[in-house]
């Protein structure tokens, strides 16, 4: 198994201001890698330039098979999908003759081409949430474990967050950017307000970018060191809604002893949120489980207050 | 001297989830205040919605003299000032027959009227930056003193930032929403990412705001307490910008050694910025001064990075 084409990814979400920072300082700073073509990508310039998440629809939930077959769809972002499957993917059987790239300045008609997929996709990502560095990753193959290790042996704080996709069947439609591509890092650094640059997430997000392409130079030269037999990661099990009225308004907000606590025990007693008339709701779960992106500012708009995960051990040795 | 109406404003910027959401909580939560007529206002209801700043221009740069008597405008914002101004106001000589409020339901058009002028406005901002409670007043008379005197005695990390206008006659035409009614509250709180609401940064302004309103009520009464006879400000001294290339481009952060520091004290030799890079500013002024607004993301458009003030004692007693 070797991984030759890698592409850095950032500004996916235009108010992470990280990601676009890094492309643009690390395509000029990063060593080369011996064996390794990397490419680096802003992903969505438009929302990039207005400081927004995104323009008309989030570019991270717009890499869907149905999506990017969508021929009558005029949505900036689903264009954007469009244009970096083909650069980076394909994913799916894109019909590249109705696809226009409009930050091209040459030709901005793709032709029909061959199949330049890229080997690894590295998208970084901030988040308001108190994430540290998070690799989250949504299947348990062979390179996601021995990359999880190794990050890990770099970064004593790093954190796993294993999504898996809602159903079995679905893993090959998947709606983010790093679906496109068979392996990759999906990187969320935090917490960072949106539309500014903090030195420590700048920092973090760029040490865990350059231990990856360690890894993979390792992984090529089959010289990667000895693992560990198991590992510890986050399991998602649910996402938790704020409280709202019969009109939709958030009637409660985390609690300022939930605040911050993402990946800390979470008990049955402790208290979650505070509503608009002063009172505390508690957590009532039975088992102990791990909040994940408490509090983060992206997921308002459709009322998402925390998600919920199990903390579980896995073996690294795939049967 | 007394105060008889008063105005709790809330979302002048959009993002700012905070004052919107106290501003839906207080009215109908607020005890009646004897003798005081309160008014609660959420100031940019097409940003709020959007969950953005503005839309067309800053709401708090908007109710300058000239852009208030500017018939020919048609950004968003310059029209909700005009619309605030005729509520709260007026400042200046407004023609009240060409504003149209596209936010009533009922009759839009303004008609010519009286004086309502409120007395005192509490406008409630938060920060990106590590301001705590920050008052920033503009002009340094009884009412302002007095205030942040009680306003200090209820709470030992409240900020006095003074900023006084630019020119010295520029005092009737200060740009700011504040600027409307004689006296008021225009209030700072952080750090707080936008776009979200955190349990601390409500607390700390929705005591603010009652704390005001008592001073209100105390002053009406004549039965103030006793202040002491001076008072620790931060004076407003210039503005640092972010290193830039050519093009425009930002090619340094704040230093994580500057990141958070607020009304801390910066010496010669302090780092300040960290560069592309990967070279350390250091601050060169010879004389120690306190940063203001460390790293707020609406301030990024201008590539302002931070504020410089100097830490001053004055006198309670105006002559």
């Amino acid at each position: 198994m070797k991984i030759k084409k890698v592409a850095i990814v950032g500004g996916t979400h235009g108010n992470e201001n990280t990601g676009v920072f890094l492309v643009n300082k690390l395509k000029n700073a990063l060593p080369e890698y011996k064996g390794l073509e990397l490419k680096y990508l802003l992903a969505n310039p438009m929302a990039i330039k207005n400081t927004r998440r995104f323009m008309d629809h989030d570019l991270n939930r717009s890499f869907g098979i149905k999506e990017l077959q969508n021929i009558e769809s005029s949505e900036y972002e689903f264009n954007r999908a469009k244009v970096i499957n083909y650069k980076l993917g394909p994913k799916g059987d894109p019909k590249y003759d109705f696809i226009i790239d409009m930050h091209t300045t040459t030709s901005n008609k793709l032709g029909p081409k061959g199949d330049p997929k890229y080997d690894f996709i590295i998208d970084m990502h901030t988040t308001t949430s108190n994430m540290g560095v998070t690799f989250i990753f949504s299947a348990l193959n062979k390179i996601n474990l021995q990359l999880a290790c190794f990050l890990s042996e770099r970064n004593d704080s790093l954190n796993l967050y294993y999504h898996p996709p809602e159903s079995k069947n679905a893993d090959s439609d998947l709606p983010y950017l790093n679906s496109i591509s068979p392996f990759g890092l999906p990187l969320e650094v935090g917490p960072v307000p949106n539309g500014l640059l903090r030195h420590d997430v700048i920092e973090m997000t760029e040490k865990t970018v350059r231990d990856t392409l360690e890894f993979i130079t390792l992984l090529n030269n089959d010289s990667l060191p000895d693992f560990p037999d198991s590992l510890e990661i986050f399991q998602h099990m649910e996402t938790i809604l704020f409280p709202c009225d019969d009109d939709g308004n958030i009637t409660a907000y985390i609690h300022k002893d939930l605040q911050d606590k993402d990946f800390c025990e979470l008990k049955q007693g402790d208290p979650i949120f505070y509503t608009v008339d002063n009172k505390t709701i508690y957590f009532e779960n039975e088992f102990p489980m791990y909040p994940v992106f408490v509090n983060e500012a992206a997921y308002y708009y459709q009322n998402i207050a925390f998600s919920l995960s199990k903390k579980i051990s896995i073996s690294t040795h795939l049967t």
